[in-house]
């Protein structure tokens, strides 16, 4: 397995100077926002990372969150008395995703043994859980139990294709398409309903969960404010085209029947900082500590003037996003033929996709809104209790791809 | 994979009566040892299950302590008032095991969705996390976090071969043999002395991590009072001496070196009644309120007099407790050789085996002493954190057998 640095995944930080947008001081800043304990004796802390993969940088991220709390209540602890309890506090640790996470192999990244010296690199500081959720759409803990929800590049992953998208009755069919990028106005608004859909249960469920002073930093894809709902940017379309006619091709040469290709559709959608905000104020129990898209730097690839190495990166990126959603959809066999043709096609657009691959990301802070809250635990109690009772709608599809996205996030761009 | 029953693998109820030492009624009794949370509003009830393996049966496990700790909840808010609250408690269960457990395995029988409905067989009544643990002689939840542990057929498992038992320099040098039983006394000695240890970190690490009211079950083999540590009881001398012998035929035969059967030895020992009393006495955290040895019934097997299907059985019993380890050790095709004998021994004794195949197992109960608890606390986390910061003594083979073992809980001794 290719061992990734954080900033390399996260942030792709490159030739255009100075991109990275979850710096240490962005995520010290949103967990300077979490109220700790103000009574003497040990404190437990508890945080969980929703849609953590198996990969490196879930335990970086978890690093970091653990040791910059650590550290804060230390120091506001020395700062009240000699309370040496509080100096020493305990850190549980979640680490969520869907039960088709391979979780076995992130046991084994994880340090096994939970001690309490400081990042000497051969422990962890914190006791860890794993926590197999249907979606994180759903309640994954009990409630008021997490001090630091964190998120990142799972958020724009939708819980199912939206509704009448893969249906040829409806208006926001989406013929020979796979993603909504390019898609009709109706199907712009499906996939627009589904993200609001969706946000609300997350946001719902979160405000339960958290601990009254508790705060969420997520990030995800995002698009520009100006974009429509099928205009998820130049490299999402560049990237979504390229899959299409590659797919299309084999449509046309009947390795693929025409029924399959219409029944299968991406479900992610990257919103509008004013979509996310939106989603925030009806929820009515967070308060906005940080929204901004990050534009990242362009493609990561050794040599950009390598045509075939431009085509390859492309092809495996788009492919470790999809790969296993496509097996799974048309077989093996099949797949790989797709993604050979994509990547001829990505060699031929070679110098326009190194100039053109750059992802806006949506980082987002949040903190539960302490006037708010009472009223918004109420409501929500009785939203979300309907919810679980109801059971989650989250399709077989839409029940793969965190996973299969989330592995995106241990290679990157850069993937060979 | 086979759907065993859990009277079928904890029990092994027989021909000879009733032997059920966990029956329902005896789970509620120590269940109706936890002290409730007597204020009103929501409440949350965590259980752990230490050693949970990756079958059915933890989920049977968990189904039962989380319905019994509800419905007594529900029954004792109603005695007060009506608190809709109370009577609506949440529950997290944690599943526990080494990192090499098969989790993913595990989270697909694991019902996806928690919902609040009681048992219609489609969900499940609480929140799930796992938590791969280096050893459960280790910490691995916070501080007074736990309601119940239950933990059944791991402790037996000691945390590594003890010192000197693998070195010819020792008078502990278990020459020759693999097992304990029939060893020489200074073997036995270091085993117990092993338990022992084992024992008292066990019972520090639970008694820092149960709250004040906190209850813990227990089941593990157990041999009888009588018998000296190397007396482990005459199913585990046959099934010892199978083992060894089809190990020393391919010794002779040079199949297998000297020195690699010199360096293996099962970190197994069943202790007595008293010499599980005494690590509770000399831990003194916990007070016992149940504390037996239950001997199970007769090897279960569909024709006893068929000598081919007793041998296979057997044979199949004792790899699917050692199998993994003896393959780590000699490779696969060695491995396989073993058993092929060992099933031929097994054919020649089977009138023998099929009435001699009974396990002792020890069940025992313990509540939280609460007189001691303020006192063993202060002394436990003095001990404990030295211990956590020293790291674990686990060693590579004792790191993977209470995995290997637990194995065998799936299949139970009628494994084909």
């Amino acid at each position: 397995m290719q061992k990734v640095l954080m900033k390399d995944a996260l942030c792709m930080e490159g030739g255009q100077g100075e991109s990275s947008y979850i710096k240490n001081s962005q995520v010290q800043e949103i967990l300077d926002k979490v109220q700790l304990p103000r009574r003497p004796g040990k404190h437990l802390l508890t945080a969980a990372d929703l849609g953590c993969s198996c990969g490196h940088n879930t335990l970086i991220v978890a690093d970091a969150i653990v040791e910059h709390m650590t550290s804060k209540l230390r120091s506001s602890s020395f700062e009240d008395q000699d309370d040496g309890d509080a100096a020493d506090p305990e850190f549980c640790f979640y680490f969520c995703d869907l039960p088709s996470n391979d979780f076995n192999t992130f046991f084994h990244l994880l340090p096994q043994h939970a001690t309490a010296a400081a990042g000497n690199g051969s422990g962890r500081r914190y006791f860890a859980a794993a926590v197999p959720g249907s979606s994180f759409h759903n309640r994954l803990f009990p409630r008021q139990s997490i001090d630091v929800f964190t998120s990142t590049f799972s958020l724009h992953w939708l819980s199912q294709v939206p509704e009448g998208v893969a249906d040829n009755r409806s208006a926001a069919y989406n013929k020979d398409k796979v993603f909504v990028h390019g898609a009709s106005q109706a199907t712009g608004a499906a996939y627009r309903r589904q993200f609001q859909s969706d946000m609300a249960r997350f946001l719902r469920c979160r405000a339960m969960e958290l601990k009254p002073e508790g705060v969420m930093f997520l990030v995800c894809l995002g698009r520009p404010s100006q974009a429509g709902p099928t205009n998820q940017g130049r490299v999402q379309l560049l990237c979504g085209a390229m899959f299409e006619e590659s797919r299309g091709d084999l449509v046309e040469e009947g390795t693929i029947g025409r029924e399959m290709m219409d029944s299968f559709n991406v479900p992610v959608y990257d919103p509008t900082l004013e979509e996310l905000r939106e989603a925030v104020d009806v929820d009515g129990s967070f308060q906005i500590n940080r929204l901004e898209l990050v534009i990242t730097s362009s493609l990561a690839v050794d040599d950009p003037k390598d045509r075939r190495a431009v085509g390859r990166t492309v092809a495996n990126y788009v492919r470790s996003l999809l790969g296993p959603l496509v097996d799974a959809h048309v077989g093996r066999a099949v797949a790989d033929e797709i993604f050979v043709r994509m990547r001829r096609r990505a060699e031929a657009l070679a110098e326009e996709l190194v100039d053109e691959m750059r992802f806006p990301h949506i980082v987002c802070s949040l903190s539960l809104d302490r006037v708010m809250k009472i009223r918004a635990y109420r409501l929500c109690y009785m939203r979300t209790t309907g919810c679980i009772l109801r059971g989650s709608t989250f399709s077989a599809l839409g029940g793969n791809v965190l996973f299969h996205y989330e592995r995106a996030k241990m290679f990157g761009p850069t993937m060979q």
